[in-house]
C-alpha cells in the first residue's frame, strides 16, 4: 500500500461519510445497504472498509456528526451577546440548521435544504433503539438546554419576559419549536425560517393591546 | 369455520393492531418482524394473516390509526370555543397525544407515557420514504393547519394577537412547538404538559413591561 499523507485520508473519510449520509437521508438506515453506500461514494468495498468495519460503525459515525453538528448551531446562537430575544434566536439556529444541507458546509446536497432535516428525523428514530446514540442525544440535548436556559434567564433579568416560570421550560420550548419546524421540513418540504420568526414574533404579541 | 359477531372480528382486529403498535413502538418497523408481533399478541399466523395479509399492511393500518389520532387530538383541541388562548390550546393538545399512550384509550401502555410519541417519531421516520404514507400525513397536516389558522384568526380579530402577520405562520410554530415536545418526549422520556404551557406563556409575556 502506497503511503499516503494525513490530508487524503481526511478527505476520503469525508467522502465517505457524505455519501453515507446522502444515502441514509433518502432511504434511511435500515433500507440503505452497503452496496448502496458503495455505489454512492464510488469507491470499492476494500477503500471503504479501511476507514469503516460496516453498516453500524458508518451509522454510528453519521449520527455522532449530525448531532454534533446541530448542538454546535443552537450553541453559537446562544453565545450571542447581547442574546436577540427569542423569535431572532430560533430563526437563527433554524438558518444554520437548514444551512447544513448545503453545498459549502456538508456535501449534503441530494434533495436541497430538506436532507439534513430528514436526516435528523432519521436519526431520533435510530437513537430510540440504541442506548449508545440515545446517550449521546441526551447529552447534547442537555448542554443544549443549559446554553439556552442562561439566555432566558437572562431575558428574565432585564425584564424582557416574565421572571416567574422557570427558564429551563421556556428553554424546552423553544427548542421543542426548533424541532418541530425541522421536522415540518424533513415531512412536507422546505419553508423559510421566516415562518417560525413570523410565528415566535405573534406569539410575543399576545398580552400587549393592538 | 364457525362463525363469529362483527364484534368479535373487530375487537380480535383491535388486538393485533394494538399489539404491532407496541412491538413498533419499541422496536421500530423494521427491526420487528411478523415473528414478533406474533408473539406479542399470542396469537397463530393463521389468525393474524386472516385479517393483515403481511408487514406492510400491518405498518399501514397502525400509521393510519396514528396519524388520525393525532389529527383528531389537534382538531379537537381547535373546536373549543372561545378558542382558549395558545398555552392552554397546546396543552390540551399534548394531555390529549400524550393520554394516548394510556390504558384507557389505546392499549400502548409498555412504556407509559412515551409509547404514542415513540411510535409517532417512527412514523414520521417511515413516511419519509413511503409515497402513500406521506401523502396521508400530508393531508392531515393540512387540515390540522387549516382548523390552527381559524383559531390565529380568532386571535387576531379579537385584538390578542397582533395582525400583520400570516396566520399560517403562526399556526405552523403552535404545530411545530407540539410537535417539537411531543419528540422530546419520546426522545428524552415523559415531561409534564405544564412545561410546554409554561413555555408559550412566558413567550406571550415578552413585549410587555414586567
Amino acid at each position: 500500500m502506497a503511503r499516503v499523507s494525513q490530508e487524503h485520508l481526511d478527505a476520503r473519510r469525508r467522502q465517505i461519510l457524505d455519501g453515507a449520509a446522502r444515502c441514509f437521508a433518502r432511504n434511511g438506515f435500515h433500507a440503505s445497504s452497503m452496496q448502496d453506500v458503495l455505489k454512492e461514494v464510488n469507491l470499492s468495498a476494500g477503500a471503504v472498509y479501511r476507514y469503516f468495519s460496516g453498516k453500524d460503525e458508518l451509522i454510528a459515525a453519521v449520527v455522532t456528526e449530525v448531532l454534533g453538528e446541530i448542538r454546535e448551531a443552537f450553541e453559537e446562537a446562544a453565545r450571542q451577546t447581547p442574546p436577540p430575544l427569542p423569535d431572532v434566536l430560533v430563526g437563527r439556529v433554524m438558518t444554520e440548521v437548514l444551512g447544513l444541507g448545503g453545498a459549502e458546509s456538508h456535501g449534503l446536497t441530494w434533495d436541497g435544504e430538506t436532507s439534513f432535516p430528514r436526516l435528523m428525523v432519521q436519526v431520533w428514530t435510530e437513537t430510540l433503539r440504541d442506548g449508545e446514540l440515545s446517550a449521546l442525544l441526551r447529552e447534547g440535548f442537555g448542554a443544549v438546554r443549559e446554553a439556552w436556559v442562561k439566555i432566558v434567564e437572562g431575558y428574565q433579568d432585564a425584564g424582557v419576559m416574565r421572571a416567574d416560570i422557570p427558564a429551563e421550560h421556556v428553554a424546552r420550548t423553544l427548542i421543542a419549536a426548533a424541532q418541530g419546524f425541522a421536522a415540518q421540513q424533513a415531512l412536507f418540504g422546505s419553508a423559510p425560517v421566516t415562518v417560525i420568526q413570523d410565528g415566535l414574533r405573534a406569539l410575543m404579541s399576545v398580552g400587549t393591546p393592538h
